[in-house]
């Protein structure tokens, strides 16, 4: 699918399946019978039947689990957003490429593949205080990456970012597409920018959502406006997953704030996604909230890379190892409440 | 080691070793030199200073884990102060042995060890409404079937217990160590007892607490008469680990109860426990916060068995690969703030 316009993009994000709640409530009534007392394992049930749900399989598998980061670089960062210089976004790269970062440890862990996809690192999107981020062109193209980037036969993906700035975009999506009164509430310090950074950040957002103030009605607008080409992708890389039956396990705020767009086109957008966690980024709680999600793990991490995703794959293994081979009450000869 | 008096016993848990704060210094100053903005990985950074602490090396390691579920019956059992019968905890070990339980999965995912050793399955304690749970000999005796069932050579150990009823010993211990003026805010519904059940449970617990007033300023008095023997294994699986220098992963409220004495032995003796989780059962969010740990994990499960702390040997594993196997700023090229 190479999608050609806004429109032909949007029209993608109504058109949605729902999974099957037969297998979901298939495992429900096999939960019923395992040996433990009803619902003790608490969220591993849930993520058992969520799994079943978009896997459409009562028993469902995870064979192929992947980890895909975008990488990306941000006009805004000449705003002075960011701890960080922007050309550690293209170390990082070389850093995944050679094992060295925290996620190739997460991804091995886990039993993950790992793809790092960068994104133009040379051409920085433009500074949205002063033009959309990307034109409608640049953003297609970011969105047909992610969405191409996902295999339908994998039983499980993680989405990650790597984009120095990345958390400027990020707070101005979700600013944006929940309430632009208090961009400081959306707002933190990413890397660790100092107070004098974060005050150029608040200010850069302000400015960006003053400048884009009559694309704040469009969600992809807004992505196109504001956003970056690695959180574009990850919301292409999020509808691919769902039309083609993938579960998405979420990452961190950037993550959170680049699929905000598919929840404001559809109410049930983002049901076939599991926050994997918080992040210690303090708009990522207020955005999780506003999108009703409840994350898995609260670890107080903020380094992006997929890396809260790829944690929670062993929680996701362990739900599913649970629902398919624990034995029956019958089975052990294990007498009933 | 093999305790003869309570005495022998309370002198091992007022003398503990400290742990190596070079080797946590260590890791700490590592950490910053990693590929990674300080402090990003949050809890994980703090889980590899633990396991560095508790093992005395900079570089930990986490080659043997093993999960031990200690099993016990309850006479107070006869108060109807459970969901199941009985005999469920003795059919409950068959199915262990067997491969079909929760813990059974949870142990192979995280690469663990499972053991369980039952403590004397057909001799149920005393019902502590009538007389004290263990007389001291049985007590010493299950402490020291604990004791020595931690091997010096693991690197990382899980508690589990398995015992029908064992919620009310539990929630009587807690209640004892912590304030006994509001045996119901200790005392939940443990697999699943229903409203009646609830108020039996409590009554009998008000009951052992009035009955054994007099042990009531003596932690260890308290362990034996409100007890139960998969507790006291616990507890003194606790105290091995702790002279070993193997770090513990904590399960849920019984195991939390089971080894409560030991904190008001010694203001420092948890300190090599780590709360894996905090269970759906309400007490136990209490006790984490009077013992002040914090739990990992946070998701509605209330099985026992050590599943919670199993669950959470991936996320120890990650951390600890995240600390060994990163590379460095300077190793990857990679600018810094």
């Amino acid at each position: 699918m190479s999608f050609k316009s806004l429109d032909e993009l949007r029209a993608a994000c109504l058109d949605l399946p729902a999974g099957s709640f037969e297998a979901e409530a298939t495992v429900a009534q096999r939960q019923i019978t395992l040996t433990k007392p009803q619902g003790s394992l608490g969220r591993l049930e849930e993520i058992a039947g969520w799994l079943a749900r978009w896997q459409s399989r009562d028993m469902p598998k995870l064979d192929r689990v992947k980890t895909i980061i975008f990488a990306g670089n941000h006009g805004v960062t000449t705003q002075g957003v960011s701890a960080y210089p922007a050309e550690v976004t293209v170390q990082m790269v070389k850093n995944f490429a050679n094992g060295g970062a925290a996620i190739n440890q997460l991804a091995r862990i886990s039993n993950a593949e790992l793809e790092v996809i960068p994104l133009d690192l040379d051409q920085p999107t433009a500074d949205f205080t002063q033009a959309p981020a990307m034109s409608e062109a640049e953003f297609l193209a970011a969105i047909n990456t992610g969405y191409e980037a996902v295999d339908k036969n994998l039983d499980l993906i993680c989405l990650g970012e790597m984009g120095i700035g990345n958390t400027t975009p990020a707070a101005a999506l979700a600013a944006a597409l929940f309430g632009s009164d208090d961009v400081q509430n959306w707002t933190g310090r990413g890397t660790g920018v100092d107070d004098a950074g974060l005050k150029r950040k608040i200010a850069a957002i302000e400015a960006g959502l003053a400048r884009h103030k009559a694309a704040l009605g469009n969600p992809l607008q807004i992505a196109a406006c504001l956003g970056g080409r690695e959180l574009a992708a990850i919301l292409g890389a999020t509808l691919a997953a769902r039309h083609h039956g993938v579960p998405v396990l979420l990452d961190g705020f950037v993550c959170t704030a680049a699929i905000a767009p598919l929840a404001r086109l559809h109410q049930q957008g983002l049901a076939h996604v599991l926050a994997a966690h918080v992040s210690a980024e303090p708009g990522h709680h207020r955005l999780l909230e506003a999108l009703e999600l409840k994350p898995l793990l609260d670890l107080g991490m903020r380094l992006g890379e997929g890396s809260g995703a790829c944690l929670a794959v062993n929680l996701v293994r362990s739900a599913l190892e649970c629902h398919v081979r624990m034995a029956s009450f019958d089975e052990a000869g294990v007498s009933e409440s």
